[in-house]
């Protein structure tokens, strides 16, 4: 049934290519061509870069690799955190989500800023393991075990060591009750300012060799089977709080056709109706994330991580909610999010990436604490201009104008047709339907 | 204690800076250069697009727009969709994720592919409230209330009705047993090849207008306040399942020192372990998310809303687990992965980017129910690839291998070094420390 399709003129609906990955660049958009029938070399060509050095560095960021894509690089102005004002990049496609965070950072940046605070930034790692043998046998040489894993990493964890960082704990899980014989080494890291999957997974395959060394000197009291080692993306315990405060009669600015009050009480229900539901609970946490994974990207830290680790530890009451709280008393608005954020400003592309690196930059190089709290800020940032947009003019109305030139783009208007509309529709609702009219008419 | 900081040549660590986002970009990169006390213009000018025309696009993108992130653009062959063979682009920054991917896909074109089944496309918005007066008044008006609703929507979802969308289902949601008198308008639409984020919202901000104004008429009644008016991004009725079914014996090529009776074993057992435990749960589901931001990103859909759907769906019986499901009976391994999806192949930037444009081409540009299943199928791939590595290698060595390039560019190797890095590791563990003595040696 498999055939090589890379030296046919046209790659069928079902044949099979071997060798893919090996070919070189321009092998592979040949068969592209024949693949799409449409020459899509330049177009491929037209998003590279032109300095070949730089270039080669982006060709080297995936297999099978054709091209860049481009995503908008915007930025925050006006982010106050911890009283240091920042200029915070931010890499995203949804057209409103700057604008979004600019207007909330202009108005926090005049009434004390974002208070930021890392409350913990533990990572852990587990060996999944099988062992049907006692598991009272397992815990009374547990400690002999421990000092084996402790004692067989040390040359992996010197040079985090010496950055302050490393193995801080390494506990065994029974986990029996929820299938049968499994156990877990269950390992706390601190990895300063890295991210630290690479380091995290590499101690814990050592572990795993080792434990299963140390096991089979105790064949007689069972069989231990290691089924995988690897870090967890579950990280409650590397967190960061984010709050805001003011005089509610402050937030007048904000309040839009409400008086600060009703703005303050309008507020408050809004975030409530969010801890109560969950389908209003993911759409606001998902607009936290518009502003966390816009950082994100930016300093080419990993959003799947990111995202993973937010949306488990919202759930991790038993019913999923929203990841902000709110305070309205004696006259003083206070408003938080609680974020669990595993990121870092070495190491993955954080450093190797041109952009990211400018991003970092744009940061003052900021330790991977202080990157929590700005991403947390961002998150923050987005969720209160979104939550006041909603409860005010409705999110609409400034969404669809930011989301004007993508439409009249997308419908093929020209440039006299789009100073046309832009102009008409500074005081109208801009919809996809009212805009196709509007050029056809 | 605001100031203008644009003229200065400085700006301070807590200046704020009025109006940045009426700045012409140039403006804007000479305010980061006093900023950041370097000139960076050249460098963000040298990612912008040669074609005026297109870059334009681009810089249309976001507010405060400055220039374009690059992205790896690959490809992954052989993906097999209900018959269908594909070459799937994704966009992500993990070099793993392409190579992983790819061996799945190249691997289960050659047993039967990936089947997918598009369960629902149902999406959901709400009008939040609060009405102070009798529940069952409001219940027993409510189909007046739903027949104003229907007829004021109907010149908004004409358009989206001609094209087999619509409005399908108003319901009359009592949450007052969360929060004190909070009703909610709950809203079924269908969105055709539209993600449809625009239309829902634009629908239930007219809702929401004619409800508060239907129930003006019966003030002895009580108060309406409506609080907001929003799609959810929870779309556990828009949902996919994506199934891989194969004779256990011809697991072989994946199952590496494994019988493949084993490899299935030890599969099941991973898979097991990521429902029974919330730490493993997560990385296994990032994991499907490695596979399915890389194709949401490369069409040019919002992966926030992807990310947030998925993981609110894995949360949603209580205990957060794994989206996938194994079974290994009378000699067949079938594995499945069932996860929500709200993409589009019409609207946002799907079609007006360019390279989310060329992908979808790539894809032969599919209906947004076949997109569903292509994204899916990406994200098993990368899953099936992960756990693969995970119970029999392990996953540094393959990962490792794959981010040597990246650590050989962070570490500053010349083209020398890199070449005799890439031969000597060949068949050495890779790691960062490894690599650096390499270097210095």
């Amino acid at each position: 049934m498999a055939n090589d399709g890379i030296t046919g003129n046209h790659i069928s609906k079902t044949s099979i290519i071997s060798g893919f990955s090996k070919l070189n660049r321009d092998e592979r958009i040949e068969l592209l061509r024949n693949n799409t029938g449409v020459d899509i070399a330049p177009e491929l060509d037209s998003f590279l870069h032109s300095n070949p050095v730089l270039q080669q560095t982006f060709s080297e960021y995936s297999e099978n690799y054709l091209t860049n894509f481009f995503l908008p690089f915007g930025v925050v102005p006006n982010v106050l955190v911890n009283g240091e004002m920042y200029l915070v990049p931010m890499v995203i496609e949804e057209s409103s989500v700057v604008a979004a965070a600019s207007r909330a950072a202009g108005f926090w940046a005049q009434h004390g800023g974002f208070k930021t605070e890392v409350l913990g930034t533990k990572k852990k790692g587990q060996v999944h393991f099988i062992w049907n043998g006692q598991g009272d046998f397992l815990k009374q040489i547990f400690p002999k075990i421990e000092a084996e894993l402790y004692l067989n990493t040390e040359t992996i964890t010197a040079g985090m060591k010496s950055r302050g960082g490393g193995i801080t704990d390494i506990g065994l899980v029974d986990l029996t009750s929820k299938l049968a014989n499994y156990y877990q080494l269950d390992v706390v890291f601190e990895t300063a300012d890295a991210m630290g999957a690479n380091f995290i997974n590499t101690c814990l395959e050592e572990m795993a060799a080792t434990l299963k060394d140390f096991m089979t000197g105790f064949a007689q009291q069972g069989t231990l089977e290691v089924v995988m080692s690897i870090l967890s993306n579950h990280t409650p315990e590397s967190v960061v709080k984010c709050t805001l405060t003011c005089p509610v009669e402050e937030l007048a600015p904000m309040s839009g056709t409400y008086s600060p009050d009703d703005f303050a009480h309008r507020f408050k229900l809004a975030v409530q109706m969010a801890q109560a539901d969950v389908s209003r609970a993911v759409t606001h946490n998902k607009g936290i994330y518009n502003g966390i994974d816009g950082v994100v990207l930016a300093t080419g830290n990993d959003w799947r991580a990111v995202e993973a680790a937010g949306h488990a530890y919202a759930a991790q009451n038993g019913s999923y909610r929203a990841l902000s709280d709110v305070k309205v008393e004696d006259g003083l608005f206070e408003y938080s999010i609680t974020v669990p954020l595993a990121v870092g400003t070495v190491g993955g592309l954080t450093k190797s990436h041109p952009m990211a690196a400018l991003a970092l930059k744009m940061l003052r190089n900021p330790s991977a604490k202080k990157l929590m709290g700005i991403i947390a800020a961002l998150g923050m940032a987005n969720n209160f201009s979104a939550v006041t947009s909603l409860i005010t003019s409705g999110i609409q109305k400034g969404h669809m104008k930011m989301h004007l030139p993508n439409l009249l783009s997308q419908l093929g208007a020209t440039e006299q047709q789009k100073a046309a509309a832009m102009e008409y529709f500074k005081n109208k609702v801009v919809s996809y339907s009212a805009v196709s009219s509007f050029l056809t008419a």
